[in-house]
């Protein structure tokens, strides 16, 4: 693929901070399995994280090196900026074999290349690096030191650069279109279905100057009692008056996201989730409003808690967490949480997903925001009502924003 | 959540079967990781797979335990038959830490409840257990004996009762609607993002009877040069007159799934496309005609190989796989494949995708088909015209299948 200068030089840059780390930690060659990280450095991008690949850094080496599936290796000559020498296949007879495994090929190549006796790093914590993985792999190096480095890429993406933030921000736009499209679509009598529907033809078509792509979470939608677990999907089942309903969704522009919760509520609430959903935006309210560089995470958690725990609430899950480049199954950067204890200080194009769920034995309510730290505070992402939607009950066909 | 007597019947069979196989390993407690496996025992359905969570079964208990993080559990009592007392939520800072591991509370339980000592099955292969999972639960329990069980109960799952069928067939009817929809959709001028919009409406909204639940793998489209990779996503560019497009999707029912790939050329295709086009229908059809029960898998695989052999072509990727029940990132069963040395004997209601895809330096082909084996044969599961889609080219506003 044809990378224009300044992207090549956006990728030299990245590859610079890693070596960084690397070298800081002792380590000669790093085994990276997080299809996030493997897009960061290198560009590829695929849906074929479901068998082994990796992408190699060597300290002393100007690019990495793809290895992947056969098939797959038309896709990383497709995305990445790499030579294509430096793009190596195995052999389709590895993948869900019970004789071979892709890790016993790329043991066998390292120490090919000279690299059987080196210092080396893996994402022990990577969704798509298996246990029996890490064991192939160690197995066919016995020379070798592997050392975990599990987020060492992930704490170089934890600042964005400014290609990255315009990202995130075509982001930001989709998911508050496709938010508008989710509180018009949610009405008495439609299906949860037909609603989610409506959310996932938003996200994908995108704006007319750009389409999106898909999020790393499928849109959440509990509802009703379901509301109290933040992570159920939908159902057939049309929503009904009275019902709660939490839409947790990301706009995503090529491979960056920009997450954004909303609590809908058909029919007029009863007056303790009128109430709870005020704490929840006077909560965050307080807590962005402390958002600046020098910072720590914690005391934006702390900002929340003194809200909340004037009314006598406690939250017990973190309350937001570093977001951005990612593929299935989250959108979480996996590095800073805004949580008691997290002392990450807030830097300028640092983003976050903040979001003050509350859920509790039958019900649940969800507002959030997703922000990037400024050079001297916080701008929030998106433009959309911090409340709770509340919704006449106005028939099948009439949804309106109350 | 309220199971009938039939739904309840259904699990117990699941349960007793995969007692079955720990008892014939010697494992007494089996440790589930892969989301599909915690569904197919328990029911449990929710997009918490990002984070640590286990179904523990053990063989001389009645029902299994879920654990999982503290804000899932009320998802767990809302789709899952077991007691309460079976769900066992772990704290919120267990999540994303780099002090307290998810595992070591799993550990500890263990050992709490008297199993610190026995001989405990893990899924060493399964997505959302990391190599460093592996090795905080191995340290924290070092008193048991710990065997890999990766596909002990994928291979329970090979074999689909009544019901799942019926779920699959389901998936069948969404992703015949959905291809529809998306050789529609195609046509030159129209942007790649806006067809794979209108495509995920379709495979959520589901027909007027049942709505769709989310795919294991997004919609791919390769398109143009990029069909010689067969997983890459969309862009947000428009189709060209010329352009070859790779469909592949799944529809899905209550995580059920029936995929279905199909290949469109934009204009009348070149005599190459043409001919590989209909050279990889002859060999599906032989393959399907292959298919009953007490064949072996890669006589399958033979029965195409000698027709494209016939042609001087050669598959270097698998012909297809067993698959049904899924959570992303992959709706295959990873136990049979269709390919040169798979000896898995076909058995009534197994349910394979047979995938013929076809791939060049410079373009692709995908035509291929969902089936269930019958008591004497082959059920092909969707109707759609099994061949390369030519349309013509008649403008923005006109798409049709010529």
């Amino acid at each position: 693929m044809l990378f224009s200068d300044y992207e090549y030089q956006e990728y030299q840059e990245r590859i610079v901070k890693t070596k960084q780390k690397m070298e800081a930690k002792g380590i000669e060659v790093l085994l990276i399995t997080n299809p996030s990280n493997m897009n960061y450095l290198s560009g590829y991008d695929g849906w074929s994280f479901y068998v082994d690949q990796m992408l190699i850094v060597i300290i002393d080496e100007d690019q990495p090196i793809w290895i992947g599936r056969y098939q797959d290796a038309n896709g990383a000559r497709a995305t990445t900026w790499l030579d294509q020498t430096n793009i190596i296949p195995y052999p389709d007879d590895y993948i869900h074999s019970d004789t071979k495994h892709p890790m016993e090929f790329i043991g066998d190549f390292l120490t090919q290349i000279g690299h059987g006796n080196s210092h080396i790093g893996v994402e022990k914590e990577s969704y798509y690096f298996s246990a029996l993985a890490y064991e192939k792999l160690k197995a066919r190096l016995p020379d070798a030191t592997l050392k975990d480095a599990s987020l060492l890429v992930n704490y170089v993406r934890i600042i964005k650069s400014d290609a990255e933030i315009k990202n995130i921000k075509k982001a930001a736009t989709i998911v508050e279109k496709a938010m508008h499209t989710a509180t018009n679509a949610i009405h008495v009598g439609a299906r949860q279905c037909d609603a989610v529907a409506a959310i996932y033809y938003e996200l994908i078509t995108g704006t007319p100057e750009y389409g999106g792509d898909y999020p790393a979470i499928v849109p959440l939608l509990p509802t009703g009692e379901r509301t109290s677990a933040p992570h159920l999907t939908w159902t057939d089942q049309p929503f009904k008056d009275g019902d709660m309903v939490i839409i947790e969704l990301a706009g995503c522009y090529k491979r960056y996201h920009a997450p954004l919760a909303r609590t809908v509520s058909l029919g007029k609430p009863n007056e303790e989730v009128s109430d709870i959903s005020k704490i929840v935006v006077e909560g965050l309210n307080e807590a962005l409003e402390m958002v600046k560089p020098g910072v720590a995470c914690e005391e934006i958690e702390a900002a929340w808690s003194k809200v909340t725990g004037k009314y006598g609430i406690e939250k017990e899950a973190r309350l937001g967490y570093s977001m951005g480049l990612s593929y299935p199954p989250d959108w979480g950067d996996h590095t800073a949480s805004i949580r008691k204890g997290d002392k990450t200080i807030l830097q300028p194009n640092m983003t976050f997903h903040i979001i003050p769920g509350l859920w509790f034995d039958h019900y649940g309510i969800e507002i959030s925001e997703s922000f990037r730290v400024t050079e001297n505070g916080c701008e929030v992402l998106t433009d959309f009502p911090r409340e709770l939607i509340v919704k006449g009950d106005l028939g099948y066909d009439q949804p309106v924003i109350s």
